[in-house]
C-alpha cells in the first residue's frame, strides 16, 4: 500500500513518475473503465470545491465511484467520534480514502489507522501534495523545471501550497523568488531547511523588482484575518496583487500560477494576457489526480 | 454548444423537439448507455431536492454521472471565489454543468465563462427553463396545448416558474386567466409583453370565478415572507387555497398542477381527485431532464 | 413490494434469510453488476456516517447508483414540504429508498406513500432494522446465536439500537443481561415484551458482575444531554466504561460489540484485545446492506 501524505515523502524520481503517469491520463493514453468497481471516499472536513470535486471526476473518468462526506455537520463528526475510529470504519467499506481535514498532522494520523491508502488533500497548515504535484506538472507542460526562476508572492508564513511547491522545486536546482508583506514572510525554518537541500533564496522587497528575472510566478491569498484591520488588510493586498501594468518587460514565457480560488490577488484583465496559466493549472488537477488515485489502487 | 437559460430563447419549434425527445425518453426508447464517459456537475448555491435530484437521476439513467455542490457553505464560495472564477474551473472538469443560484442573470453569466453548456436550475427570481418544459410536457401527455385555457394562481409577482409558463403557452395561443391577491399580481411588464405575444390575459378575482373554464389550473406558493405579518398572510392564503369545495362542476380533463413543494396551497384530500396531476407532473422532471442532458452533450 | 421498516415486522425465518444471503454476498458470491441501472435515494434528514456511507458502499459493490439528500438544508424540507409530499416525488424517480428521519415512525409513515420499497435507516428512538441485522450477522459470524447469553450495556432507556437487537435475539432463545444507570434501564414495557416472547431477562447492577457469563456484550452511548449536569454524566460515564481491566477471567468466545460512533464507553486499550469486534461489526454493514438492497430491488 501506498500513502501520499506529504511532498517530504517523495523523491525526485517518485514525483517524475508521477507527472509522467499525469501526462499519459492527460493525452488520453489510458483505459477508461481501469477502476471499474473501485470505490473511493471523500472525507472533505473542511470547505473544498476544485479539490474534491476535481477527485470526484478523476474516479469518475477512470470508471470508478465515489462516496463523501462533505462537511462535519453532516457527519458522526458531530457526535463526538474521533478521527481514528472514522477511518478504520470508512477503510472497511472502500478501496482508497481522499482525507481533507482542519488538523496538521490529519492524513499521517489517519495513515496509521487506515487499511486502505489514505490520500492527504489538505490538512490545515500542513501539506496538499496532489496540489504541488499539479503546480509543478504544470511548469512541466510548458518548459524543463530544472534551473528556472520561480517567484513566490503573497501570504509565505502560513500558505501552505507555498511551502510544499518551494520543497519540491528545492529537487529541481530551481532559484526561488520570495515575496511577502512584512509579518507574512516565509518562516525561518523553512527557508532554512531549503538552504539545507542546496536551495538558492532570494527575497525581494516588492513584485516589481522580481518580476522580470522570473520564469514562474506563483501567487497566493492574503488572508484578511491576518491583519488586525481592514484598513492595514486592503493597504498590503492592493500593493501585492498583480495587474497587466507589472508586466511590461517580464519573461515571454512567464507562467502566473495561483491555487485558486483568488480573491482579488489577480486582476481579471491579466487572464487575458498569455501569462495567465492559473485556469490551465486548475484543469490539470484531473489528469495529476487520476495518476494518483490510479497509482495507490492499482 | 448549447446552453439552457431561457425559456424567451426558444422558438416553439424548439420547445416541441424537446417535447418529442422527451417523449421518446419517457417510453423506453433509448440507449440506457448513452451518455456513459458523460460526466454532469450539479452546482446548487441554494435548496432544492426535486430539481436536484431529478438531474441526478436523469443523469444516471443515462448511464453517466454526476458530481455536485449542494451548499454554499460547502464549496469556495465561502473564501469568495467568483461565479466565473468557479465556472471556468468546473468548465474544465466536467461535460455540462447544471447550476442554480440565488442571483437572477448568473446562469447567463455563467455561459459567457463556461466551456461547456450549461443548464439553468433556477436563477433567484429569473428562470427555470427546465421547468417549464415539464410543465408544457405534462399538459402535452393529457391534450393538445393549442388552444386551451390555463389558470395561473398565487403569487404571480415574484413566482418565476408562472412567469415561464405564461410566455412559454403564448406561443400554443393558450388563453390566460390570472388569479393573484392583492399586491401579488403579475407585473404590467410582463403581461404586457404577453399581449404583445398575442395572448389573451384575462383577470380573475378569484379562483371560484375562473375555475370552471379551464383546463388546466396551475397552482404555485404563496410566500409567508411577501406579507408584513402572518394574520395578513393567513387571510390571503385561506382565500387561495384549492379544497376538493372548489371542484364541483369543473371541465372532466382539468389538471391541476403545481411545481412543488406545497406548504398548504392545495388540500390532501384534492390529491385522491382525477384532477390532481401535481405528483405526475414531479415524475416527468426525470424524462424532460434526459432530454435536456442528452441534447447539450449528445 | 417489500419495505424494512422494524425488526418486529421479521419472523426468525426472514431474518435467517437475510443473514444467509449477507454471508454470500461477504464471501464474493455475487454477480457485481447485479443492480445495474438501478436507482436508490438516500434520503438522511440527520446526520450519519457510517450508515448512509455503507449503504452508498453497498450499492456502488452492485453496480448501482445513488443520488442522496445529506442534510435538512440543502433540501426542499426548508421550504417546509411534507415528508409525504417529497417520499412520493422521491419515489417516482428511484428504484429504492432508504431513510433516516428524526421522527420515530417516519419510515413507516413514508412506505405508506411511497411507489417503491423504503428501508428505514433509523426513525429517531424508534427502530434502525440494519443495524440489528448487521449486529447479528456479526454474531452468527463468530458462533451460533441459540441461546447464548447477551450483555445490553449503557442506555437502555433510549438506545434505539439496543431494543432492536433485544428484539431479535428473541427469537433465538438468548438471555439477555441489562446492566444500565439509574435512570436509564430498559423500559418496562420493552422489558414486558420481551419477556412474553419467552425471554429470560437479567438486569445486574454493575458491568463486572455479568461480564464473565457474557458471550456478547454490547456496549452503547450514554448521552450527555440525559444528565442534569456535566459531573453527574462524568460519574456514570467513568463507572460504564470498559476497561482492559475489566476482561479478567471472561469467556473465551466473548465478544465486544459497539454500534458505533464511540465517545469514551470503550478504552481505545480494549481494541488491541481479541474481544473487540465492533470495526469487524461496522464493516459488516456492507454485505447486510448489499443484502437488503438487493433483496427490495430484485
Amino acid at each position: 500500500m501506498y500513502h501520499i501524505i506529504s511532498i517530504r515523502d517523495f523523491e525526485r524520481s517518485d514525483l517524475d513518475y508521477l507527472l509522467d503517469r499525469a501526462q499519459e491520463f492527460d493525452t488520453g493514453n489510458y483505459r477508461p473503465g481501469m477502476l471499474d468497481e473501485k470505490l473511493v471516499a471523500l472525507l472533505f472536513f473542511e470547505p473544498s470545491t476544485r479539490t474534491r470535486m476535481s477527485f470526484a471526476t478523476a474516479m469518475a473518468r477512470l470508471g470508478g465511484k465515489s462516496i463523501s462526506v462533505d462537511s462535519v455537520e453532516a457527519s458522526s463528526i458531530v457526535k463526538g467520534e474521533t478521527l481514528a475510529d472514522t477511518i478504520r470504519v470508512i477503510s472497511s467499506y472502500v478501496d482508497a480514502i481522499v482525507l481533507r481535514h482542519p488538523k496538521e498532522g490529519a492524513a499521517r494520523l489517519a495513515s496509521e489507522f487506515a487499511s486502505v491508502p489514505i490520500i492527504n488533500a489538505g490538512d490545515g497548515a500542513g501539506q496538499h501534495p496532489s496540489q504541488t504535484l499539479l503546480d509543478l506538472y504544470t511548469i512541466r507542460q510548458s518548459m524543463p523545471v530544472d534551473g528556472i526562476d520561480v517567484g513566490l508572492l503573497g501570504d509565505l508564513r502560513y500558505g501552505r501550497t507555498a511551502h510544499s511547491l518551494a520543497l519540491a522545486l528545492s529537487l529541481y536546482g530551481v532559484t526561488l523568488h520570495t515575496i511577502a508583506p512584512g509579518g507574512l514572510e516565509m518562516p525561518a525554518n523553512i527557508a532554512l531547511e531549503l538552504r539545507e537541500r542546496g536551495m538558492e533564496v532570494v527575497e525581494h522587497p516588492n513584485v516589481e523588482e522580481a518580476i522580470r528575472e522570473l520564469d514562474v510566478l506563483y501567487v497566493t491569498r492574503i488572508q484578511r484575518e491576518r491583519f488586525p484591520d481592514s484598513a492595514s488588510y486592503y493597504n498590503v493586498a492592493s500593493s501585492y496583487r498583480i495587474t497587466t501594468d507589472l508586466l511590461d518587460g517580464v519573461k515571454e514565457r512567464l507562467m502566473i500560477l495561483h491555487p485558486l480560488p483568488r480573491a482579488g490577488e489577480i486582476d481579471p484583465a491579466v487572464d487575458r494576457t498569455p501569462y495567465a496559466r492559473y485556469f490551465e493549472q486548475a484543469r490539470n488537477g484531473v489528469p495529476v489526480r487520476m495518476a494518483l488515485l490510479h497509482e495507490v489502487m492499482r
